[in-house]
């Protein structure tokens, strides 16, 4: 059994014990009944996920991932492929949206190639990027498949490993992305995944004009074609038309639940993985919370798929992990109610006439 | 000229010059155009709110202020009003929503007494409680005026006191409340300023059942019948029908306001204060930040009033602050973007094609 089938064997659903304990203690609490509705949901729902009425949520990483897009070359970006590599050493030097959110929240950001195409020198040598370098980016997918099913194995147990690796210092982890052109592949899985045409489900990216993007829905319509995938095998939708970094996201989000600890899912790239994991072991999405809602079409059908209500909406469109991070607050809160908050008994305060 | 007079005085429009630089920093982010869409225009908000291009937000005060209302002797409320001096000595002692919320988002929490029915004891009288109590109560609304114009007074200028006193370690208010039977004068200093009737602004409170929720309508209109509130003078709508904690409230904002720095505004009690704070001194808006949308109704056209769209959306009716204290970490974020991330010229990140 390999390591991708030893984790989705141990995946299971949320504990319904934990989940009674937690919620009845949610209901003595000094405050009128379920007052803090959706925070107390999540409370509920933590409990669920990691066994504990009393679930920890103190230690917090964003997991980075970065990879290039052979489809770029089909022109559905307004920037350069060379910005995925320098935005990779803007991270590590704590220069990016990410590093100022995590800085916010006290979460720490780990930054992973899955597949950059470029040499990305010290900080990759000396271990400042977790080296998980699949290629040097996917295959253009208009054309052909993104990646081999060998590959597509490779990248989604490189984000079972970083969960591993980095589980002795999290409870909570949050996924981030970084790669040109990969709000196309993301279209693309999201269109398989909820059965909608490309129209649907394709934005804008980083802002490209009216011509561009009639383009880029042309060719995630070229994609589906040429590559026919099939959406009952997410190791077939993530080899033909995924990316490095949307295999590793899955990844770690398949590892993240078989440690039975939360995962606030970023934006449209990372929803995108999060669709890949659910293919592959359904009870994943149990341990999944959505971050929030970005403005990129076809993100609020991919959280129905995933019977998702994100936690944010603020008009987002960056990835990085900036939404994941954003919401990490609201997960420590919710479980902060669960160990932090008095109980009518405790406090001696009147209860309801 | 008295403290309010003043305060009203030395509050401004939001500076165009600090916003003007603000933008176009934010403009030049490695991250595409306003990709962080609702936090980016915060960030700019920010800038005009304190009259610098680099706002500081890290310094974070929730100021919970607790009253009792004559008004519950009408039987609007499910739990008896001995229940806010024991939520008082709950929140002194770090036990309720607010303090594990303020804990989570690194705020501290202070709380006043801004007219509780009850000898507060050793908290009050140590310094643990700021005293500002007006009076044990108000008046019951629903047979005359909740205080006289000299109380009303009082109690905003007791919330402008709290607001300078607190300046020199504060760089962000968040106002909150306490007091059973609060979202009736609340509901009616909603439906006075927003034109809307009684039936269209009033929620369920604390959880009222059905027949108690019609005759907490009949409250209010009578509230407003009997009284007569001059939708022009807030000073008139704060003595005839409102709280001392919601004049406090109001108070607190206008310092805020009069000393350049952003206040978050909570839930429905803190945002009829937002409300009073307006009407006394409409620029006062320009400084307010709306935290969240409650489920009580009429909280949403209160926002519309204020030309405000609340950053959260979780299904609280809690109060306490414990909205503004969750937001709190999307103001620093906001401050975060102006000051931590670099430029596409700082991080030699190539621009849009």
């Amino acid at each position: 059994m390999n390591l991708l089938e030893q984790t989705i064997e141990r995946i299971q659903p949320q504990d319904p014990e934990s989940r009674a304990q937690a919620r009845a203690r949610l209901e003595q609490l000094t405050m009128p009944h379920w007052a803090l509705g959706r925070l107390m949901d999540l409370a509920e729902d933590l409990a669920g996920m990691t066994g504990t009425p009393r679930p920890a949520a103190a230690r917090k990483t964003v997991v980075t991932m970065a990879a290039d897009h052979g489809v770029t070359a089909e022109g559905v970006s307004k920037y350069p492929a060379e910005v995925t590599p320098q935005m990779v050493l803007n991270f590590v030097n704590g220069g990016a949206g990410i590093n100022a959110m995590a800085r916010t929240v006290g979460a720490t950001v780990v930054v992973v190639d899955m597949g950059v195409a470029a040499d990305l020198g010290e900080p990759a040598s000396a271990g400042r990027i977790i080296a998980k370098k699949i290629g040097p980016g996917t295959q253009n997918i208009a054309q052909g498949p993104a990646m081999t099913h060998e590959q597509a194995l490779l990248c989604i147990e490189a984000g079972i490993e970083i969960a591993h690796d980095l589980a002795g210092s999290t409870d909570v982890y949050g996924t981030g992305d970084m790669g040109i052109g990969n709000t196309t592949p993301s279209a693309a899985i999201a269109a398989v995944f909820t059965g909608l045409t490309p129209a649907q489900v394709t934005g804008r990216g980083t802002g490209i004009d009216d011509d561009m993007f009639d383009h880029k829905i042309q060719v995630i319509k070229k994609a589906l074609e040429v590559n026919r995938p099939d959406p009952a095998d997410g190791m077939d939708v993530l080899a033909k038309i995924g990316g490095f970094e949307i295999g590793g996201i899955a990844g770690l989000i398949l590892g993240a639940a078989s440690l039975r600890k939360p995962v606030l899912v970023d934006g449209f790239i990372s929803t995108a993985g999060a669709l890949i994991a659910h293919a592959l072991a359904p009870d994943s999405a149990c341990n999944m919370i959505a971050a929030h809602r970005s403005v990129e079409r076809g993100h609020a059908a991919m959280h129905q798929r995933l019977c998702k209500e994100p936690l944010l909406d603020l008009n987002f469109r960056l990835g990085e992990g900036t939404g994941a991070a954003l919401a990490m607050p609201l997960v420590e809160a919710a479980a902060r109610l669960l160990t932090d908050v008095s109980t009518f008994e405790d406090a001696s305060v009147s209860k309801a006439e």
